[in-house]
């Protein structure tokens, strides 16, 4: 490999997205300001780093919550004003001092909003180009589609007998977890919020029956009549009224696996509801959060299952691409306004395996 | 044995507690009636019946939602009006047709506010007078001991590093349900209602430490006081908005027990409440209720060590015990009122044992 020659255009412009102001509600174009930024030179990189270019990034609705003020986030994930936006990128190596990573590797990490940019090698992971579509790395690979896997194994602990509930199912972990319902033998009810959505999920994805609960007066109901059995395992992406009307039919010993709740994540304070207390002891049942990077010890073998289900074509995944750097901040706010069907990927460059 | 006497004082009017009025909020005396009812005779004992005299009934928050109006109760739990209501209740067999079960032989079940009444030998269990006093047939060795075991144990799944809330710790479940996980080695801290109380559980129950929610202004504060280093599993009885002042303290992995809601039952609906789903995600906690009858595999097992910690002195037990059949109603109210020390039972009558 020649790790000398810089492959950075030099004429192109270097730019960052960075938090412009703390939005109050959902997140507008004010939230993010574009700024031009010299492109990172060779003798900047410091022993063990790589210099990337930034080929996809991912937008997700969880990283609403480190838009708000406040320094309350010990994990550190809190955006700061005037600083770059990060989030789960896929990237090209241009420049490395590290010898685990060469020159044209594919790589994939928290990266900043950045077209140019130098990361530590501690930060980085190699994509591997062989198991699926280098972009995935960040969607069906990456946290969306193990977040999938782990809810619904791990805490949903789904067993062939099992009727299934997945909001959010047209998304990108919502659309992975009822396959793999699917795929394990449940009767798989998936709710979403467009006759399109209804369509891709009966239709594409084969789970036994969408509801579009903006078409629907009662849900709870809905759900009864979908399910005249009970639910066994409600995976939840949305919360708010629809996490009620799941659970008013809930079966004995029935799981909820709380993985995301995009209906809230714009409100200020946490938003009131029933409390769930008595269904879960009348129903000896069990409502439980996580995040993916509890079972980060077993990531390698889930992507593996994962990206073997998409190439026998037992699990169907959409990216809803969007193309230009300076498109991320309208394909963040698009994931509000609830239109994507399948993962919100922006492509920000062209890779040389393109 | 001689199965042929009757035991019964002829002279002795049977009588029996029925369910008067469908309560609103907080049962009243008018919830229940007294009524004078016949002496069953031995001629009335079908095959595989008892004649069992009453001695110690036990009163349960739990019996409340069973007063409500409505048949939407599958179990068949509801009270009906005009019918005598029923408890957990400890029994002496006054006569039998049945051969494993002998006169003097004293039972529990669940059983009608009788003084005297036939029942089925299949809705009766044999108390040991040996594993510890009978009256605890329903009490520590029955259904709120069973609770808080399998509560503490399985759902709770304590560890000996860690620190452990118990809500409602002076009651009859949450008494020995603390002393579980201190036997365990855990930080035990006790939540309760009265100066008496808080006095009940740092010095008799040896816990690490009692709070006083009644004298306590800001209770997320006294509980983060109390536990420098977070709850890992919090023992629910209580509900309300003690819950939410304990799971803002709640750990990474902490599981929360829903074991009851006395502060919910005299409600008609569900209460509203802040929903818990964003602290379950970013703690990776679990909320999970259960009925102790899930257990019903393993009560043997668990009576015989419940009993061995109480014989050994580790668990402390206490009964409040008031006397007479027709203050059965006064019990069972008195629970709302939040004065009882321990379990609250009724002793109907004495047996020979006595």
């Amino acid at each position: 490999m020649d790790n000398t020659h810089i492959t950075t255009d030099k004429e192109e412009q270097n730019q960052e997205i960075v938090l412009a102001g703390h939005p109050s509600g959902v997140p507008t174009a004010d939230t993010f300001r574009i700024n031009n930024i010299d492109m990172p030179t060779s003798e900047m990189l410091k022993d063990n780093e790589v210099l990337i270019k930034s080929l996809y990034v991912s937008v997700d609705p969880g990283m609403r919550g480190f838009m708000d003020k406040g320094d309350d986030d010990a994990a550190g994930n809190k955006y700061k004003l005037n600083q770059p936006i990060t989030s789960r990128s896929v990237a090209q190596v241009i420049k490395s001092t590290d010898k685990t990573f060469a020159v044209d590797d594919i790589v994939h990490g928290r990266f900043a909003w950045q077209k140019y940019q130098t990361v530590s090698v501690d930060n980085i992971e190699k994509v591997d180009p062989n198991l699926a579509p280098i972009s995935t790395a960040v969607s069906m690979l990456g946290v969306p589609g193990l977040a999938a896997y782990f809810g619904m194994l791990k805490i949903g602990q789904i067993k062939a007998t099992d009727t299934v509930v997945v909001s959010g199912a047209a998304g990108s972990v919502g659309s992975i977890a009822a396959q793999i319902a699917r795929i394990k033998g449940c009767k798989v009810v998936g709710i979403a919020g467009s006759p399109e959505k209804i369509n891709y999920l009966e239709n594409e994805l084969g789970l036994d029956k969408g509801i579009n609960y903006k078409q629907t007066n009662n849900m709870q109901v809905a759900i009864t009549e979908a399910c005249p059995n009970g639910v066994d395992v409600f995976f939840d992406n949305v919360g708010g009224e629809l996490f009620d009307a799941i659970l008013a039919n809930i079966n004995e010993y029935g799981r909820i696996a709380i993985c995301g709740q995009i209906a809230e994540y714009n409100e200020d304070r946490p938003p009131q509801g029933p409390r769930p207390m008595h269904t879960l002891i009348k129903k000896s049942a069990r409502m439980e959060g996580y995040v993916v990077f509890n079972f980060s010890d077993e990531f390698d073998d889930a992507k593996k299952q994962i990206a073997e289900w998409y190439n026998s074509g037992q699990i169907k995944y959409r990216e809803n691409l969007i193309k230009g750097f300076d498109n991320i901040p309208s394909a963040f706010i698009g994931l509000f306004t609830g239109e994507n069907i399948g993962k919100q990927m922006v492509k920000t460059g062209d890779s040389n395996d393109d």
